[in-house]
């Protein structure tokens, strides 16, 4: 063993972080290891806090240090509006862009019948019961172009159809800031697909 | 602000590691949040614990638990070939190599007028009275190819004159896998410089 003990089980930590290989882990092992004590247990105490203190909105499931998100607790949100999204990350992405001013649903998971994930498994039935409580609902899904995405897109559909609701699911095509020839056949094909009409 | 403040203090500290920028952070944090409970207060303990537990080797500067370190203390080291390194990463570098079987001597900074740091200023008064006391030392300075690097490889070379010893530096070329036309011009010119007859 080259690292003391002690480094070494911080670099194992570090590398199970998403894109953090073994030389990252070790450089930012090292690093973490130089900075002030106080910083350290500043960094440490805001980890174990920052678990402890953030929970799942009341209502729509998108992360908050309070019971109902600011999202769902705002005035100037469109209410009636409402994205559907597979996890609480795709609510910071929608932010972000600043052009939404709906609301969110985190489903908390897809559909997929081959990891035995069913309907029940997912916040579909929350979903269900928050339109039915608003005046001309309108729901747009915004998973991803995959088997487990589609799926349960598909079922969103069939138990939202014949109430009233307004349905639509995002666009599948071309990402910005990709040639057309480094394009994976399937995004192609769903760009063909869903091709817009400019005549 | 589009993150919960608690989640925000987190990247805010995370975007502080190297390599790490918003993006990663961002990644980084929520996967973090992610983490079971014991998980999260796991790594919390162990960053606490390693700044706490890792300390400077007494005799090398090497970063150890233990007052002398593993290298230092071990019998199958060659105790009379010190190789002089700018900060305790580097000890890591080389132990990682498996090529080298003596011992390290940690300066903890370079010789920068400019900085104001001057040869009192890191650990070379310690070396001295290590070599002192050894049979036949041999010191190979592995410092880097930079203005500091070689004022100080200089400056080792003055102090330790006329004392029996024997000194020798890494070269400096061409690192593996770099294309020739895509080398520095200082580089190149080391490389050139430190050529090695193959006649």
């Amino acid at each position: 063993m080259i690292y003391p003990k002690l480094l070494q089980g911080l670099i194992d930590y570090l590398k199970k972080l998403p894109g953090v290989g073994e030389k990252s882990a070790e450089r930012m092992a090292l690093s973490l290891i130089n900075m002030d004590a106080s910083e350290i247990s500043d960094l440490s105490n805001i980890l174990v806090l920052s678990k402890k203190g953030l929970k799942k909105c009341e209502i729509c499931g998108a992360l908050t240090e309070d019971n109902i998100c600011t999202i769902c607790s705002s005035d100037t949100r469109e209410k009636n509006l409402i994205c559907v999204l597979e996890d609480f990350k795709g609510v910071f992405a929608f932010e972000k862009s600043g052009k939404y001013n709906g609301c969110y649903h985190v489903l908390d998971g897809l559909i997929s019948p081959i990891d035995g994930i069913g309907p029940d498994d997912i916040n579909i039935s929350s979903l269900i019961k928050r339109l039915e409580n608003l005046n001309n609902p309108e729901v747009i899904i915004a998973l991803k172009p995959s088997i487990e995405g589609e799926t349960t897109t598909l079922y969103l559909k069939k138990v939202l159809e014949n109430k009233n609701i307004k349905i639509s699911r995002l666009s599948y095509g071309i990402p910005v800031g990709v040639d057309i020839d480094y394009l994976d056949e399937l995004t192609l094909f769903n760009a063909l697909n869903d091709r817009k009409d400019i005549s």
